[in-house]
């Protein structure tokens, strides 16, 4: 029997060693999967690889798994981070999944000026990544950062890192002609702005940043988070090859 | 005062011509927008740009428009036509509206051996791409197809349109290196395949056909969606360029 069932667990893997599961994972293996002890499933940590596992034994509120096999070792991964200004509920969880699929490394929300939601559920984002990244089969489960001001993030920010933003008023080259021509550095993070745009000031003050590249998806407005896949997607693409 | 309101209409645009709206388009004005005579939109057909109208009257089932003057002319579009396996409700209307704003000219769903989703409800599809092309501030708004049998579709190919598979099985190069070798032609094709894949026989069958190419989108297993959505971002960023 193969192992469909991917769950990413804190504990460090090895060969031989045991796992508990927490209560959540036990109630999805044994109550929506319907698996029991002898059943298979796959681990990941972030660190060591994936493994095969086998349930040993399940309590009412925890399941204990024993270690088989490596079954995928450990790759490195660029590192891209996503900088977004939270839209409504269901684009913020939409953004957190699709970047978790598109390989983001580090999920940053960011407060801007004419971002509207006031409050980001950091818990919901970070089980969200957690799911997407079991189900689309990464090795790793992107880091969510606590919500800060733009203005914060940019006056810490390591000038080593580039920081592409994203322009919906036209003002930077195509992502793809920017990349084409200065490819994407060791680490590198994407900004998508608010539904309705950046201040003109925030994007004076970034335009005398150093480490600040304007970048443009074309004429058409995307919605936030039309513009957080495919830039994320665009920079996969061209960075990879 | 700007004219912000953006309204997909049939009816030609031309120069000092009397356009009337439609009773949804007219309640949206009224109730939702609380626009009355006098106030201003911009109004699109597909074929003469877009245009400044005002509005002369308004009933209780339509308005009168009056056209002021062209804001943008027509432009050109690479044709890039999206063929997509039905997802559930939800993932299909994601679809539509994405990939409007990523600027695809045909949306056509296509039946595969793994489809689980029977029905597609042609008309909420067409309403969903007419409601994005009007947000994003295209001058056009793609053409929705009627469901169609993967077999029939391919049987019946123009196999001068370069179709290329998203082939989650890893069949394929990546898709940016594709359209790096081989820039896209004149018209091309993208098709994505349906939730649990394409089936081996399927798989067969297109890699006999000589208008296919199969591509990948790395290793990461992408819901239809997203596979949707960045497929046609890197496709729009390497086809531009």
């Amino acid at each position: 029997m193969d192992a469909k069932i991917r769950l990413f667990i804190d504990d460090d893997l090895a060969a031989d060693s045991r796992v508990a599961l927490n209560s959540s994972q036990t109630h999805y293996l044994k109550n929506v999967m319907r698996l029991d002890v002898g059943g298979l499933v796959l681990l990941f940590n972030g660190r060591d690889g994936e493994w095969r596992a086998e349930i040993k034994s399940t309590g009412k509120k925890d399941a204990v798994l024993s270690l088989q096999e490596l079954v995928r070792a450990q790759v490195d991964e660029a590192e891209i981070w996503l900088l977004f200004a939270p839209v409504k509920k269901t684009g913020t969880n939409m953004i957190a999944e699709k970047a978790t699929e598109l390989g983001v490394t580090h999920l940053w929300p960011v407060i801007t000026d004419h971002t509207n939601v006031e409050r980001v559920k950091i818990d919901r984002l970070k089980a969200n990544v957690i799911e997407a990244a079991e189900q689309c089969r990464r090795l790793t489960v992107p880091t969510v950062l606590e919500p800060e001001k733009l203005s914060q993030v940019l006056s810490g920010w390591n000038e080593e890192r580039r920081l592409i933003v994203m322009d919906e008023t036209g003002g930077g080259d195509p992502l793809a002609e920017i990349l084409r021509h200065d490819p994407a550095a060791s680490f590198e993070a994407i900004l998508i702005g608010p539904e309705g745009g950046f201040a003109r000031s925030e994007l004076d003050a970034m335009g005398n940043l150093p480490f600040v590249t304007f970048a443009s998806l074309g004429d058409r407005i995307l919605r936030a988070e039309t513009a957080a896949v495919a830039s994320l997607a665009i920079w996969q693409a061209l960075a990879r090859g």
